[in-house]
């Protein structure tokens, strides 16, 4: 029974909290949170401890692992405070917005043997899983290309775009997580192109709501993402991976398979699942399995700190394409 | 080049007409209806004779076969006209509303050898043939059901209604021939419901407008077909087998892959073809092209005068069903 | 918080035992088993108490309410021993096979006062709700026909099937619930037809395992319904519901939205979801929940047993109507 | 009734001749190719007359107008001579491989006031149509982001790849007249990406088999194409549009609406159409009938010799990113 604590009382904290409650394989002992009442409201739904001290948290011997979904400044620092203490972690992506700091995080976790996950969800997508087994196996044969469209239902809040990193950081970094992951090999190459079309004050951020993507790797595989800040129809998640052999889809998800014929329109369907606590439950549920066999079976980590930063330096290299109007080496 | 006059000059007359004389193997060669000026206008769209007498055309010798798309009540009379002026035809459903006048008409075209072919269009329609073919093919094993929707788009005007026969001959018929040639066995017992949910006055002709019926062969395939004379989205057409090994659906078709995402549904389709004037417009080419061939050929019919007869036994047992309450033995 | 008991641990208990644990208003209490090892396994799981003996059980003081999930055969004692206890049930279906016991039990439930709702799991699918919620919202205007299609994947042990009460009462029923629900009339009229298509020798049950069934109310809707112990594609579950207004699907669900293209075929779907208990895991959970809310908020019984009842007068007139041939009057 | 003669009688010629004999508002006089039997053979089928000799055949004054279908590097000067002997042109795709060549036709046809229609078959897909149709009805909104999947179903001969002028300019050339008709403005910026994944001998001719391009309007719209000589899963031709209010897809075609179920794989549907000319007949119909209607209606041209000479210098500019490496402005 793997003794787990929770630090960040937010949307992304209550997620994990309830997985390690939910789980039969784990103990949510403690929800950590030093702002408001975050804390002590989400201890008490799952009748676990609450507490305004993560870093204390960390220090107790009877927490074996610890899930980090603190705001992003202060990943690196707990991540590290963490691993000295012994526990395993599951650390919130992105590590942090700068790459210099992720690179000497990186380089101490290593140093200390430390066992850290980071928390790329979408891998753990019942339909993304189902995709890389379907290749694994070899049904589309060589690789040739892949296509991510990755669309948000409405933008965020100005506040928060302000702190973000900007859009290749916040929101595309889960794409270029997921092309890394399906091309089976490092981008060398990538060429961004990016546009501020819903909201052109986002100029003052030197950030953008609508992007695409192209990447290449050595082999001379391809991959295409396509990012927006907001749709009219919902969260909209779709891949495809193309090979000699064959082509993969996956679609978007709904609440029900209800289908409607009227006058105006045939078979239309339900709406999209509303945002990504809702569209990847199932993923941060078997996400967060994942991390506890891993650590429970010592094995290596699913996702780790290197997966962390090459999505980061996919972003940071999309952002200087995007600015420079070059296609950038990576 | 078969030579081929088409009888007829109502919008049926005119999709035969048109087959004839876009078909490569054929020359329409003159089109006759003694009402108005239709033979005229279709003659003159398709640069052939017109003429306002059916019954002479059938004499002509530079004519091979006819095709009959006059009224009901005169398919008996002209069908055996042709016949016994040796010409192959191709005539329109139903061959007669009165199953002893086909019994009758049946035996006296046996007689005379003629070569009649009764058209049951939505035997060739593309998706029909793929599933018959299918099946043909072994894929989905021993059949057990089947399953056929079929539903227009509006109502008929009351005057038509009046002379149709009723819903089960005039509308349904189609549906039993299919089952007949899905099943690949003759039902031997038939239940009919029968409702006027749509125009109620209908009690007045002793028809219906909404109806679901059940067919069972001796080896014990089933059969479900339901039809209504109204939808609001269309004209609305599909079928289902299921068999031991597998299970095959046909779809409706549409104008355009299109489909559309917005706030209030996701992935809706565009409106069903309008009609079957639309919805089968390849199965009435090809058909023609099927009795082309046969005649030509000198094969035996695809769709042959029995085939008319039984489709009208199983409407005749359905109205019998409907009206007594009871099931039917064929 | 609502202190629950599970009666009978075998695959049905379990997962109502699952969804009482997990339900966040609800105290799993004890799980009942006089059989084997099944009660004290099942508790070992959710950690809670195990015991031999349901009577017992039902004495309980620190017990609100009970789910049935033992032997058809026990539903009707356990029910009114339960009731008199002044426990809440949820039982399974159906209440019983034979229609005079369940009239009394009933009749004995309503003189008593007792709270008591029978499991007809599949109106609490997500896709089923959103059907009735749209039916409801007046979406498809007034209702003419329902088509629901049910087949199973794979035909149960002879030995089951032997005491199962055949095909209508065992499998059927679930539908001809779904169809008094959708339907919004009961049915007065009944007509089936029923087949030995995979196994001849359930003629020894007069048992059979390919059904058709049709179904119409008072006001002339009217309802088929197509039933088979097997496929060769899994568990098949599908509904529609035309109206004036519109018509609308559901389809089956699947593990994962992939879908595969190849030189065989295109756009081909993941297989269905494996059979009753992963297809309905929401609809079970909800289930419970409504049973929950509906004891605790002193509301009626979403499924009362007179639904029960219903369903089970439907499943007999469907067998008296395949074994006679003949339409049969509710 | 427009008179006219089609030149070339390769697969492309007989489309058109079909098309021009098939259309009741055109008479096809006569078939013109130099070599072998082909414009016999074409004739023989029509009926109409054969000639070697296409220069003659332009100053014949018994035809308005003339469809070139011959090889690409006789495209500019038989336009230029029919333009010359006042015939209205419709000219195959690309006008030339040579840009300057290209300005230089354009300049010339310009001078001359001749009418000549570019054969970009693809915007008269029913389709492509309805989505244009609805972006223009202001469905979707302010236009964001366009994606074209366009992929073969199997590499061309070595032979003709020598000569093609290279993927860029044969097949993606399609894509990029697409990608300006959807788009609604001219691109400003193309980053392309190329790999030979299928054949490393194109290394020879310094073309590439799969490649995807990024382009982008001043106004800050973006359109990603993606192309690849061969699939596994036939001819795919799929469109997307995303605007601010709403995303329409187009799909593939497939010559019936089955859908499969078996044991191994659920709703698998039929393999795409062929190939370009089955996929786009309809379009390639269309197109015809809309040349016709612009010549005889003395209207603008649907497609103009600038959208021949635009799509080409976005292929040009695409070969010059993919070997660069660079980003390219237009």
């Amino acid at each position: 029974m793997l003794r787990v604590a929770v630090l960040g009382a937010g949307r992304i904290g209550r997620i994990h909290a309830a997985n390690a409650a939910l789980n039969r394989n784990t103990k949510l002992v403690a929800v950590a949170d030093p702002f408001g009442d975050g804390a002590k409201t989400l201890a008490a739904e799952w009748g676990c401890e609450a507490t305004t001290d993560p870093l204390a948290t960390l220090q107790r011997a009877d927490i074996d692992a610890v899930v980090i979904g603190t705001p992003t400044d202060t990943h690196v620092a707990l991540t590290l405070e963490a691993v000295r203490a012994g526990k395993a972690v599951l650390c919130e992506k992105p590590i942090d917005l700068d790459i210099s700091k992720v690179d000497a995080a990186v380089a101490e976790v290593e140093r200390l043997n430390g066992r850290v996950m980071v928390a790329f969800n979408r891998r753990f997508d019942p339909s993304a899983q189902a995709m890389r087994k379907s290749m694994d196996a070899g049904e589309i044969g060589e690789l040739r290309q892949v296509i991510i469209s990755s669309r948000d239902p409405g933008p965020p809040p100005r506040d928060y775009v302000k702190h973000s990193g900007g859009i290749f950081r916040d929101m595309t970094i889960h794409d270029f997580d997921m092309a890394r992951w399906l091309l089976g090999e490092e981008p060398v190459e990538i060429s961004a192109s990016a546009s501020r079309l819903i909201d052109p004050s986002l100029e003052e951020f030197e950030d953008f709501d609508t992007v695409m993507v192209n990447l290449r790797t050595a082999s001379g595989r391809q991959c295409h993402i396509n990012c927006c800040r907001a749709t009219s129809y919902g969260y909209d998640q779709r891949m495809e991976v193309f090979g000699a052999d064959g082509m993969l889809l996956n679609e978007n998800l709904r609440a029900s398979t209800l289908r409607r014929w009227s006058g105006a329109y045939t078979e239309a369907r339900e709406p999209l699942l509303n945002f990504f606590l809702e569209r990847y439950e199932a993923a941060y549920r078997t996400e967060f399995e994942h991390f506890r066999a891993a650590v429970e079976g010592n094995k290596a980590m699913p996702v780790t700190m290197h997966d962390g930063r090459q999505a980061l330096r996919l972003a940071d290299a999309a952002l200087e394409s995007a600015l420079s109007g070059r296609v950038v080496t990576v």
